[in-house]
């Protein structure tokens, strides 16, 4: 199953997109994506309820705007670092254990929403990742029970601001967190679509030129590694994301380095959960 | 206003202690302590509810379980080495601008409840903080206007896993999320019953003995230029927390270090804001 969600922000309704490609409103399901969604069997009583009510859900027409498909997590834990090529572009040692940080939930943006350049910023990079949806409160979880306390996978852009990252002290988040800075989506493919999530193409484009494009088999540690580790220091919530890390091609990366400017279109994309596409604009106040 | 939150741990419901120092229970009021109570001028419509109202709220009895004051924020946006001596304790430079790190959500419980000693955990440690409740929506809010977006204060002890912290990788989430990690409380003391917030005692005694006592007049950044500092970062929402880092006297500090173990007794306290009182216990699988 893929679900989306739909209009506008704030005002997100939930939606499918059917085996035949069509996007219908689920509203009359009667429950958000959310962390009782998740925890509940979501996905299986939405399952068997759509089996009786697909014919009568209204059609989405495509103009409609997609907000993010899950409603607000409790937490979005990022692995850093976690494809051999990209740790060597930054000039980072590769990692002996997962690397991780936070990410605040307020910057959670539809698939094709604008990113919002921050004030002051001259940095602003992207960050092609594939993101693990949980399904299964998961603390202490054993690497084989790993794959039982995942939903799904989504597509998620982990827009990073590299002077407030790595030059204002040495905890990540300032650059991390900002608004608009986790454009997700276009839908949770449920997990029975992904046949396996650590052999998944992944790309990036910057103005229609491809310079992300790895996958996911190049991990150092991969989607079953990352939610066993992650359960060791905290319990991950039903709905909560993990974002498993980028390839190589970030803007850090090139030489001289090169970073999003106002108008500058993200197209990006990961095999089997669509694609997405953000135009970046200059910050101007509310 | 002082407000609390009762009952056993994921079903609490909102309360108030009135003038005469009793608790009284507002379920009645209709809305719990989150994002929408707080934003949506909650606290003025609570206190002119409860002039009609107060007299009929049932009292809650002495040996009822407290919750966290709040109901699951956003995120916990915490500062680190805030204090000078704090700062020179752990050997680190005194900031010249504010280190943020992130704490999860899913680490808050209660004041009174036990903080759990995580697996393979030897360094879990104690650190009394103040912490900010936002009231209204914050995004590049100036420092004379700071003030205007907070909506109240309360105790919180920023349980750290110093070799989880610091020891696995530079990002220090590993030791700031964990479960049990964000004691809360007892209470909410809105603004108005804190003259001056950067001038608090605070204390914290394991077993019985004083180990930190500060004042937050030792602050490197008040309370005003952290709320304007993140803000330049990322939108604060209403009922988010912000945790303005502690003073010296922490586990990490003392040569040798001292950490927590099973049955210890941390009680924390600051002007204006009460009391709390946790005991660590070894982790047990669930």
């Amino acid at each position: 199953m893929k679900l989306i969600r739909f209009g506008a922000e704030g005002a997100e309704k939930p939606g499918v997109i059917t085996a035949s490609g069509k996007k219908v409103d689920v509203s009359a399901f009667g429950q958000d994506y959310n962390e009782e969604f998740f925890g509940g069997d979501g996905i299986e009583r939405l399952a068997a309820w759509l089996k009786d009510n697909e014919a009568s859900c209204p059609e989405i027409s495509d103009d409609v705007r997609l907000g993010a498909p899950l409603k607000r997590p409790s937490k979005i834990v990022c692995v850093g670092l976690n494809y051999a090529k990209h740790a060597a572009e930054t000039g980072a040692a590769v990692p002996t254990e997962p690397v991780l940080f936070f990410k605040s939930t307020s910057a959670l943006i539809g698939p094709n929403d604008d990113v919002v350049i921050p004030r002051n910023s001259e940095k602003t990079d992207w960050e092609v990742e594939l993101a693990i949806v949980i399904g299964k409160k998961a603390s202490y979880v054993e690497l084989e029970d790993a794959e039982d306390h995942i939903a799904g996978y989504v597509l998620h852009n982990d827009i990073s601001e590299r002077a407030f990252q790595l030059e204002r002290g040495t905890q990540w988040c300032k650059g991390k967190g900002n608004d608009t800075f986790a454009p997700i989506g276009p839908f949770i493919a449920t997990k029975d679509e992904i046949k396996d999530p650590n052999n998944l193409e992944l790309w990036l484009e910057l103005n229609g030129k491809r310079i992300q494009h790895s996958n996911t088999n190049d991990f150092i540690f991969n989607v079953q590694e990352v939610v066993s580790y992650i359960s060791q220091f905290m319990t991950l919530l039903p709905g909560d994301v993990i974002s498993t890390g980028t390839p190589a091609g970030v803007g850090l990366g090139f030489n001289p380095p090169v970073y999003l400017k106002p108008g500058d279109v993200m197209e990006l994309g990961i095999e089997g959960l669509g694609t997405s596409r953000q135009v970046a604009k200059a910050y101007t106040k509310a």
